[in-house]
C-alpha cells in the first residue's frame, strides 16, 4: 500500500515535472526504490529505511522549481518564493489608404510607416505565498512604467493592490495587449477607459461566478503639481461568469467610474482609429473647459464556444461642468467576432475577468501549423454632443492571427472608416492595413 | 569516525540549505548511506565505495546554488561566479498644509499628490570571485542610470571600483534608499553630499574597527562638454566603529570633500522640506556664480542599543570665488532617534559604513505583526551667509514604519518647518503630511 | 560492454557539466552503479534493474542546466529552451590636445571630460529550439532600444529575423562593441554603415565557407511620419572564409546596401574623429538636399596568424540627386593591425561573419596577467566631391587592450588626426588620449 502510494505521488509528481519542464520533485526515485530493496531483503532495518526516505523526501522538497517553457520563473520548493522575469516585443508596419473628407481635403499624417509598438521588460516577485510585486517598463519610445505594483493576498478571498495598475474598467481594456484579438484595442475603449493609475484596489469573488473589484487612483505616476491637486476617480467592476471551462465560456460584465477633473478642470476624448503607427486622430473633442467630474459606464459581454467567441461592450461618459457650461454625453460600443480555423479557442481568466493568452493545439517548430484565426470587429464612437462636435466614427476591422506557437504571434489587420460624421475631418473614410510580429515571454 | 563526520557535514550543510533555501549541499544524503550499507555487507569493495562516494560528492559540488528567499541571486557551486536580479519600488502620496510666509504670501507648489519615487531594476555579478559589477538604472523619471561600476577586490584587504557610484561622504547619504529611516533623507545631507559621480575609488579597513575609503570624481555620466572640462572632486572619509553586533552599534565618521566648480563657474545649494511630491524648495542659494571650488566637511556619529538608535551628523561647506567676490560658508546638521516597538533594531554594515535593511523578528503572512517603529528627525540648514540670503530652515519630521516583512515596508512621515530665516518665503511654515508603499528584492 | 559505455556516456557528460559550470547531466551516477551491483547480486532483476535505470535517466534529463560561468543562461535539459540576461558597462575618459585650424582657429567643443559609453540590459530567449528573440535596451542617454527581433531557424540551413537589428554590412559594424579592438569604430564605418533598423532578413551560409545574407529594412524604430513614408533600403552581404580555425582566419567580404532617402529627401554624413566623449565632428556633408536614393558598397577583408591580426574596409557611398543637383560620390577606408604580447589571439565567429569575444589564455584573479593586445589603426574618410567641401580627413590610432578576465577589459586609446583637408575645420590636426574600463556578461 505505501508503494502504491510512493508510486502514485511519484507518477503525477513526474508529470507535473514534464510539463513544466522543471527540476522533477522526484528526482531520486530510484534511490527510494533502492531502499525499498534494501529493507524487503533486510539490509536495513524499518527504521533506517524511514529515515532515509525521510532524508530523500526532504532533498527532494528543497530543490527549486525552474521553469523554462513558455517562460522563465524560479520557485522555492515550499511555493512560498516566486521571481519571474518576462517582456514582450511587437514590432509594426502599416499602409494607409488616404481619403478626402467632405471639403475635399486630404486626411494629413497618414503615411505608411512601421514602429516598436510595445518593447517591454517585468520583474514580478512572490514573498512568504501572501505578498506579490511586479516592476513593467515599456521602452518602445523612452522608458515608461507600467505595471508597478505591491499586492497582499492573505486576507480570506480577498487581494489588496497599491501601487501604478490598470482601474478595474472594460474587458477589453483589462486584457493584456498580448492577448486582445486585434492590433489596437477598439475606439470607445482607448477614448474612454481610465486605464493604468497609481492607486490602491480591492479584489474578491463568490461561488466561481462573481468578482468584484474597486479602488481609488490619481491620475499618473508622476510627482503631483498645480494648487488644487492632481484629479481622484473611484472605480468599481462586477463580472458574473457562470461558465468559463475551456472552450465554454459566458461573461456579463458593468463598472462605473468616477473621476474629478484635474488642477485645469479640462477634459479631453480621442483615439486614432485603431492603427498607432499614424498618428491621426479623427475624432477629438479638444480639450473641454469647465468640467468638475465624469461619470464613465461600461457594460460588457463575451462568450466562447469552441472556436468561435464574441465579445462586445458599451461605454458612455458623463461629463459634468459648470460656470453655465451644459453638460455632456459620449457614448461607443464594440462588437468582435473571431473564429478558429483550426482546433482552437480562445481561454477565459476568471480571477480577473479578462481573457488569457492561446495555447495552440499545434505548434510550429513541432511539426504543427500553429493556431489559425479569422476575427473582425465593428466599433463606433460618438463625440458628438449638441454644439460639441469631436465627430462620430463607425469603423470595421478584419483580422488574421497567427498563432506560430504560444509566444509568437503573426497579426494583419485591415481597417475600414465606413462613416465619420463632424469633427475636424467630416466625410472622410480612410482604410488602413497594418501587420504586427509579436512575441511575450 | 568517518560515519559521524559525515553525519556533521551533512547536517551543516542541510541547515545552510535551509536557511538560504537553495538547491541543498547533499540532496543524496540518502545515496551516501546506502552506499556505506553495500559497503559494510561487504556488497561493495572498500576501493568501490570510495570511488562511488568521490562521484556523489562531485557531483553534489557542482550543483548550482538559487537563492529564492527575500531575493533572487544563483551562485557556482564554487563560489567564484554569481548573479543578482534586483529592484525597488516606492509609492508616495503627500498631503500639504500651505502657510503664508512673511508678506502674507502663500507658499507655491505645495499641492496634494503622490508619485512612483523610486522603480529600479539592477543586475550585479561576481567573476572569478575577486571581480564585480553592478548596473542599476531608476525608471521612475525615464531612464536614468544610478550604480554601473566594476569592482576588483583581489588585493590584500583592499578593494577597488570604477564608473559611476555614490563619493564616500555622509553616512545617511550612502545608506540606501531602501534602508534610510524616512521618507526622505534630511535637507543638509540632500544639499550638501556630493552623492554618484563617474570615478575611481579605493577601500579598506583595519583591526574590524576602522574603514578608509577615498576617491577622484567628475561630476556625471554624460559627455564632458564646456572648454574648461568638466569639474573633479576628490573625496576621503574615514569611520570607526569599535562595536557592531546585533543591537549594540557605535559608529563614528568624518569625511571631506574638495571640488572645483564647472566650467561655468557656478555652483548651488538648495533643498525640498524632506519630501518629494511637491518640488518646493524654501532654501535656496541660486546659482553662486565667480566660484572657485567647494570644500565639504562632514562629522558622523550614530549608535545603536538594542530598539534604540541615535544618529546625526554635520556638514559644512566652504565656497572659495574669485574676482573679488567674498567666500561662503553654508552648513547645516541633523538628529535622529528611533525606537522599535517590536523587539527589532537597526542592523549596520561595517565594511562600507552605513545601516543596513532591517530583519523583523516576526513577519506579517507568517503569523506575526512584522516590526514597528516611531522615529523623530531635527535637521537644520543655514543658506545665509552675509549679503547670501539662500535661507536658514529649521524643520522636524517624525515618523511611523511598518516593515511587514523584511522586503516590505509602509512608512508614514509627519514634517513641520519650525522656522524659517530668509530666503524667498521667509517666516513661513508649512507642513506635509506623507505615506509610502515600499518593496525592494 | 554495457558498463564501459555508461562509463564513457557519464565520463562526457561530467566533462560538459564542469566546463560549463550547470547542473551536471549525471549528478546520480552512484545510484546507477549501485543499481548495476544489485543486479549483479541478483538482488534485482534485470527488468527491474532496466526500469530503475530508466527512471533515474528520465530524472537526470529532466534537469534544468544553468550557466553562471562568465554568463547567466538557463537551458531546458532537452535544449528547446533556454534564456540568458545580459548587458555591458562601457565607462569613458578623454582628454584632448587641441588644434588650431588653417585660419588660426581653435577646434571648439574639445574639452577633456568622461561618459558612460554604453550601459546595457537584454533578455534574449529559444522557445521550441527553433525560435528565438533579443531584446536589449541601451541606458547610457535614457533608454534606446538596440536589439528587438523574433528569429526562426527552423527551415534546412537558412534562417529568418524580423525587428530592430543590425543590416548585414560591415565587418566592423557586425562585430559586436564588446569585441572591437578600438574604443570607436572607425571614421568610414560609422559614417556609411547603416546598423540597426526595423526590417526582416535572411541567413543562409554554403560548405562552412560562404555565408549570405540580404534583407529590407525601413529607417527606425519610431513611429512613421511625413507624407512620403519614411525611407527603406535593401541591403544585402556576402562573406568568404575558406579558413576559421583558433588562430587562423581567413576572410573576404562584400556588401551593397541601396536606400531610397526620407521625405524631406535629405542625407548627411559625419562622424567623430574616433572618440565620443567630445561630440565635435571635423568631417560633416551637412544636410544634401534633393537626394533621390544612396547606394553603399563595402568590401572586407581580415585575418588571423597566430597572435596577429589584421583588418581592412573599403566603403563607397554614391548619392543620387535629382532637380539638377549633380551625383555625389563618398569613400573611406581603414586598416586595423593588432598584435597579442600574450599567448592569444582574435576569435571569429563564421556564422554571422564577425570577430568574437577575446578569451585570455590566464586570468587576473585566477594567478594569471590576462591577454594584453597592441594596435594601430590608419583610417581615411573623404567626403568632398566637388563642390561638396565635407572635409577628408586621415587620422590615425594607436591602442593597447589589457582583457583582465574574457568579461572585463581596461583600454587605452591614443588618436592624432594626421591631415584635415576642407570642410569646417581644414589644416587642423587635433589628438585624443582616452581610456575605457569595459564590463560584459
Amino acid at each position: 500500500m505505501t508503494r502504491t502510494k510512493l508510486n502514485v505521488l511519484c507518477g503525477s509528481a513526474l508529470l507535473g515535472g514534464l510539463s513544466l519542464l522543471t527540476v522533477p520533485a522526484h528526482a531520486d526515485e530510484a534511490t527510494m526504490e533502492i531502499l525499498e530493496i534494501l529493507r524487503s531483503k533486510g539490509d536495513i532495518s524499518q527504521e533506517k529505511y524511514e529515515e532515509l526516505k525521510a532524508k530523500s523526501e526532504k532533498a527532494d522538497s528543497e530543490k527549486v522549481k525552474i521553469t523554462t517553457k513558455e517562460k522563465f520563473a524560479v520557485k522555492s520548493a515550499d511555493g512560498n518564493w516566486e521571481w519571474g522575469i518576462g517582456g514582450r516585443i511587437m514590432a509594426d508596419y502599416a499602409i494607409y489608404d488616404n481619403d478626402t473628407d467632405s471639403s475635399g481635403m486630404e486626411v494629413p499624417g497618414l503615411s505608411d510607416g512601421h514602429e516598436l509598438r510595445r518593447a517591454r521588460l517585468n520583474m514580478s516577485g512572490k514573498f512568504y505565498d501572501v505578498w506579490g510585486m511586479k516592476l513593467q517598463v515599456d521602452f518602445a519610445g523612452g522608458a515608461e512604467i507600467k505595471d508597478a505594483y505591491i499586492d497582499y493576498s492573505g486576507f480570506e478571498n480577498f487581494k489588496v493592490k497599491v501601487g501604478n495598475f490598470k482601474e478595474p474598467f472594460s474587458l477589453e481594456e483589462l486584457t493584456s495587449s498580448k492577448y486582445i484579438t486585434f492590433m489596437q484595442r477598439s475606439t470607445p475603449v482607448n477614448a474612454f477607459a481610465p486605464s493604468r493609475n497609481l492607486g490602491i484596489a480591492g479584489y474578491t469573488s463568490f461561488a466561481d461566478q462573481v468578482t468584484l473589484s474597486g479602488g481609488v487612483f490619481g491620475d499618473g505616476i508622476e510627482s503631483g503639481s498645480g494648487d488644487d491637486g492632481t484629479s481622484y476617480g473611484v472605480t468599481g467592476r462586477v463580472t458574473f461568469s457562470p461558465i468559463h471551462e475551456a472552450g465554454r465560456v459566458v461573461h456579463l460584465g458593468a463598472a462605473v467610474s468616477q473621476r474629478n477633473t484635474n488642477s485645469n478642470n479640462t477634459v479631453r476624448f480621442r483615439d486614432r482609429f485603431e492603427t498607432h503607427v499614424s498618428g491621426t486622430r479623427l475624432v477629438d473633442t479638444a480639450d473641454l473647459t469647465n468640467t468638475d467630474d465624469v461619470t464613465r459606464y461600461g457594460l460588457e459581454a463575451a462568450g466562447v464556444w469552441d472556436r468561435l467567441s464574441l465579445q462586445g461592450e458599451y461605454i458612455m461618459a458623463d461629463v459634468n461642468r459648470d460656470n453655465g457650461f451644459e453638460d455632456a454625453d459620449f457614448d461607443g460600443f464594440y462588437l468582435t467576432g473571431s473564429f478558429f480555423l483550426t482546433d482552437d479557442h480562445r481561454p477565459y481568466d476568471f480571477g480577473p475577468g479578462d481573457f488569457d493568452k492561446v495555447s495552440p493545439s499545434t505548434t510550429v517548430g513541432k511539426g504543427g501549423i500553429g493556431a489559425w484565426e479569422v476575427a473582425a470587429r465593428y466599433s463606433s464612437l460618438d463625440l458628438n454632443d449638441g454644439a460639441l462636435n469631436g465627430g462620430k466614427q463607425d469603423l470595421l476591422t478584419v483580422g488574421l492571427n497567427w498563432y506560430a506557437t504560444k509566444n509568437i504571434r503573426f497579426m494583419a489587420n485591415y481597417n475600414q472608416v465606413l462613416d465619420l460624421k463632424g469633427g475636424a475631418f467630416d466625410g472622410a473614410e480612410p482604410a488602413a492595413f497594418q501587420a504586427r510580429a509579436q512575441v511575450f515571454w
